[in-house]
């Protein structure tokens, strides 16, 4: 049987271009000096202007979760009284890395499929509260937080603002000085169409601040040596990088400076609408409470009798396309279909027509063509 | 001017074998499944034959400094007790990270270019120590300690026996479960051949016992779900890892493989001795106490007059050679040629070529071919 490369349409890793490839397959960059000074410039500026911020960046070779430990050791202290708002098992995982650093926690804590309100974080807010931890796209169920009104209950409210963006910058607008967060954290294999092996966070003033006095242990992730590295005349890290994976991910960058960021949010935007509009034309009911903001990742209802994690494994080894299963308690409940990243309107039409294929040999009726169909309507639209 | 690739003769990265490059360049194979389980295994079981162990091995996306914190956090609590052993700048990073971490660290610092002796880890070993922290290669000044003596000394006390093998493993003996390590750290981008950022280590039964009762808090390098991940039907990591640098390790396993492990230490070794013959020639001296042993990393004195940072310099921008320069104390004083890696005879040939040129231009009094010849003197014994 011929095997092609698997299309990865799951909430990252995403596919990698094929010059990001050619990067990361070129031969290596030492890590001091100006060579590899160059590429850490290309990513630490190109990282600015995707967050829209003038704040200053950190890197890690690291996987997002990394990003996120590093981002709590950096700004607490054992004993220190934080927010976590959980809208899913990322949230889930905020609280358990702040447990781990002996932090207290008070969790907002929603179904899965819900979004976060504003007006509950400002209920739950407390004075005592050193900070508020939330994810702006939420992978395990597509839900994309509205960072915007949340940020504007926590900016009159001395905690600092911490937003995991890892699955959602690149693929939704994050306005990390407009909308005043002090810390958000992306990771390199996602909308940014880079590989895995890179995190990386911004950090405002006030987190600084709070960064002189937070007593986490830490060592590799200690911001203050990145930051006291990157300010050399050739910026480098402070401990051996992944330099390969710095090397594609400057090159991601520079595709999507290419695209332009406006665009490649409506990118991401009509590629969603029309994967919604095909599962919809299936029959298919679309999880959560409020999946037209879910731009990054679609997460689908399965139907009375299709087992999601048996449609999302025929998938992948009869046509090579990767959905994402459920994860904790929507396991075989759902399945996720991805769309940030390195993906153009002719892959979404491939998988939804795999998608009809599928169904109706696990049995659920499908009217051939359908979801196609739909799809291509929203295109034709756009 | 032509500008091609730079060789890193560095105590690492060191380069990059093509055969990596185009693993690494690969369309990206999705993290979870058959694909990357069979690339992990790959990578897991060619770690246990380098190390020459039957013990679990755990790996991180980090840099090798990553992989010494994990250790740290793995095995101890706070106010634990531990021998920390130093030669130089990573022995004194070793007492840095426990130091971070509440430890109480004896430490036994030797002078830079100094050997560690099983005496001095003997008078200095504790009943109450609860681990022996020690370099196997210390990459600051090329030392290779004389792990087998030490850990004699260590194994008839309750002590782990912790080896940071970063820069050792694959260019030197390292043998883990004939001398009874209980947790040795390598990382990918050294001896190996791999790209930099993949960290990992060997884990005795010994040292998980301690893993279960460790309270130092630990989040992303904790083993218990890294262990979990890997006994998976198809082996995985528990957050995204770099897949492409796992790719490109797994090959660069292969490469060793084919070579064979006693092969790769003779070839190290050869190279080392012929780097030592060439400067000798020039005149110069070797730093450190025991530079025979010192098959990765060769250390030389910088002749009166000559600073080494602008010998080093100049190599590099002139020839596209980096050697690294001396580091903190030594700064200037010494210069380092790695000869470990993807290196062979006619690189040490040219590299010493170079190095001639380089000295005479600085004004030190060089006779051409010299070095070259002596090198040659050492390959045709061979």
């Amino acid at each position: 049987m011929l095997k092609k490369p698997e299309i990865l349409m799951t909430p990252g890793p995403t596919p990698v271009p094929p010059e990001v490839l050619l990067a990361q397959g070129s031969p290596i960059v030492y890590h001091r000096g100006p060579g590899f000074g160059e590429v850490l410039r290309h990513v630490t500026e190109g990282l600015q202007w995707v967050f829209e911020t003038k704040n200053d960046i950190v890197t890690f070779t690291s996987s997002g979760s990394g990003g996120m430990e590093a981002a709590v050791v950096n700004l607490f202290s054992p004993g220190d009284k934080v927010l976590v708002v959980s809208v899913g098992n990322f949230g889930n995982r905020f609280k358990k890395i702040c447990d781990v650093y002996g932090l207290e926690v008070d969790f907002l804590e929603y179904e899965w499929g819900k979004t976060a309100k504003a007006a509950d974080v400002q209920k739950a807010l407390k004075p005592d509260h050193r900070g508020v931890l939330i994810q702006h796209s939420e992978t395990s169920t597509g839900v994309v937080n509205d960072i915007e009104s949340v940020a504007k209950v926590v900016r009159d409210h001395p905690a600092l603002f911490v937003v995991d963006s890892i699955s959602g910058v690149g693929g939704a607008p994050i306005k990390v000085d407009a909308w005043g967060i002090d810390c958000a954290i992306g990771g390199s294999q996602k909308a940014l169409m880079g590989s895995p092996g890179i995190s990386f966070m911004t950090i405002s003033p006030k987190a600084w601040e709070a960064n002189k006095v937070a007593k986490c242990p830490r060592f590799y992730w200690d911001w203050a040596p990145v930051k006291k590295s990157y300010e050399r005349p050739d910026p480098e890290t402070p401990y051996t990088p992944a330099v390969h994976l710095y090397m594609g991910l400057a090159e991601a960058i520079r595709l999507l400076r290419d695209e332009g960021l406006a665009n490649a949010f409506a990118r991401h935007a009509i590629l969603s609408r029309a994967v919604k509009a095909g599962v919809k034309a299936l029959g298919l009911d679309l999880f959560g409470e409020d999946p037209e903001r879910a731009v990054c990742v679609t997460a689908v209802k399965c139907p009375e009798g299709i087992d999601g994690d048996k449609l999302t494994a025929l998938i992948r080894a009869k046509y090579g396309i990767i959905f994402a299963p459920g994860q904790d308690a929507l396991k075989g409940k759902i399945f996720r279909i991805g769309h940030i990243g390195y993906l153009e309107r002719s892959e979404i039409l491939q998988a939804l027509a795999v998608l009809e294929l599928a169904l109706d040999e696990l049995g659920y009726p499908v009217k051939r063509g359908d979801a196609v169909a739909a799809a291509e309507e929203v295109f034709a639209q756009a």
